[in-house]
């Protein structure tokens, strides 16, 4: 199959599993129902629910007919946390963000503390999910499961993605306003170590994750997770550099968010301490770390391989 | 064991227990460790936790040196929860609160933005906790942990504290200057049978699902969770009816936070709607109920009828 065919059906599968996944009313209200609804199915690359998925089948052996519904519960907790990230880092006490994924901010539409409700409840959802395993006593896949809850809860929390964003927003000057401890003064200026360990924190933690959930899922061993894991922290910092040179290069109408806004705001990315030349060459560099990963699986020759590469090409 | 001993021999290894939960610098950046460290270790009750490990404890049949060790990861995590709904209540995009347990507010002191991090580092670092399970192939255990950490994750989420704290935001005419949609309208006034809903989603949800974690963990059967859903759901109600009686009559220094706060911004509350003298009948009735069911499930004799006298007659 085709990559971008590949992409195309697993990305179909996962918008239908996430228009489903969420309480509806009246088991939940509508007010916060909605909110939730408006910011998952608002489009979006489902990058990290399709590494789920293409991790899942690229380890997975036995009967095929169950494999996406085997890692399926974990691709969607993945984009929730994802999207209640994306709520919570557009606030106006964090990014302060009107525009994302072409359409108004969340706390645009439904006001501030609605829209970190939102993000809250999206949280909440995806261990939810997680948890409501298929109904079978095969003691395999309750642990394979916890592990997986795991693995994305530390993703998720001060270890990884709220602790990179706690670094970024600790680092950027023009939040730092509103830091009362701190007000009017500018934070040092974050070198190439410390904006490496940000964005592995706040982008990596949350992609290596997917990886790892989809490929304990499928039932990996240790040798295939250690090789996984070294792939995932390659594409996850990959993804990271191409978005910081997006960032510069792309227009805000592809992105369907507001370009140069990194620039403009002071934060450090990528680009602005290598330069845009370098950091192509440093993606480029990240891409042929995780295809050697991949060989050294045997998964040379799984949609993963394709996944980084498009990572790498993407325009938007 | 006197109730008042137990309890505090109870709050004081929750306390070690919390004080140890949180992942260290430098594994997580200290800016958001710190955060969260200040709220989780900040004082209050700890009577969801204590509630997980005195359901724990009640029905747990067998050797008895491992069974608060059993409970302890869902004790931990309920607090997590519950510490970072306070958090995100205080905010000034929700209740807008400067004082609680008798300190300032997370964002008074470490800013809005690293506030709404504080708090979602905590929820995900409560279901990490609960993955985290004990080093045993036991596939019971994993089968029972799977169990609370969904009742758990459906009480935090949109159908429980989240849900609940919506419907709250959104009734309370103080903060409907907020929301951009319907600028300056007044909502419709609550209702008792609204009330009630918001109350056992905002309140009600954890204390249930602590009850129940502690009782799932302890290999509580079916008739013994259905008397103890029906416990936790009367001493969860009384606990918010007893908030709302004390919000009246008692004072901001015994209470850690500011009394009469709920009258004053207008929000519905169960003495609002029926009066003092009404509402501690009701608290009442519910104790009365919690205890019939207590003594439906054979579990009369254990703290946990203690504990639910001792939500109804708190001064604090």
């Amino acid at each position: 199959m085709d990559l971008a065919d590949y992409l195309e059906a697993r990305r179909a599968e996962v918008e239908t599993a996430l228009a489903e996944a969420l309480p509806a009313p009246p088991r939940c209200p509508p007010v916060v129902f909605d909110a939730m609804r408006y910011s998952l199915l608002g489009g979006g690359k489902r990058l990290r629910p399709i590494l789920v998925l293409a991790a899942c089948e690229a380890v997975h052996r036995g009967p095929r007919h169950d494999v996406r519904a085997l890692a399926m519960p974990a691709a969607c907790a993945v984009e929730l946390i994802h999207t209640y990230s994306l709520i919570h880092d557009d606030l106006p006490a964090m990014d302060d963000d009107s525009l994302r994924r072409g359409r108004p901010t969340s706390h645009v539409v439904h006001g501030e503390g609605m829209a970190i409700l939102a993000g809250d409840g999206l949280q909440a959802e995806a261990f939810a999910i997680l948890a409501r395993r298929p109904d079978t006593r095969d003691p395999d896949l309750a642990s394979r499961t916890l592990s997986a809850i795991q693995v994305i809860a530390e993703a998720a929390g001060a270890m990884g993605m709220v602790g990179g964003q706690a670094l970024d927003l600790d680092a950027a000057p023009s939040r730092h306003h509103a830091r009362g401890d701190r007000a009017g003064q500018r934070p040092p200026a974050m070198d190439a170590a410390a904006l490496t360990d940000m964005h592995a924190r706040k982008t990596g933690a949350l992609i290596r994750a997917s990886v790892l959930a989809g490929a304990i899922m499928g039932g990996a061993g240790p040798r295939v997770l250690d090789a996984l894991d070294r792939y995932a922290r390659e594409i996850g910092l990959a993804f990271q550099i191409v978005d910081d040179i997006l960032d510069v290069e792309g227009a805000s109408a592809d992105l369907g968010k507001t370009a140069g806004k990194d620039a403009a705001s002071g934060k450090p990315t990528c680009v602005s301490l290598y330069g845009l030349a370098e950091s192509k060459a440093l993606a480029a560099q990240c891409l042929s770390r995780a295809h050697a990963a991949l060989d050294e699986a045997g998964l040379a020759d799984t949609p993963l391989a394709g996944i980084a590469r498009w990572i790498v090409d993407r325009r938007t």
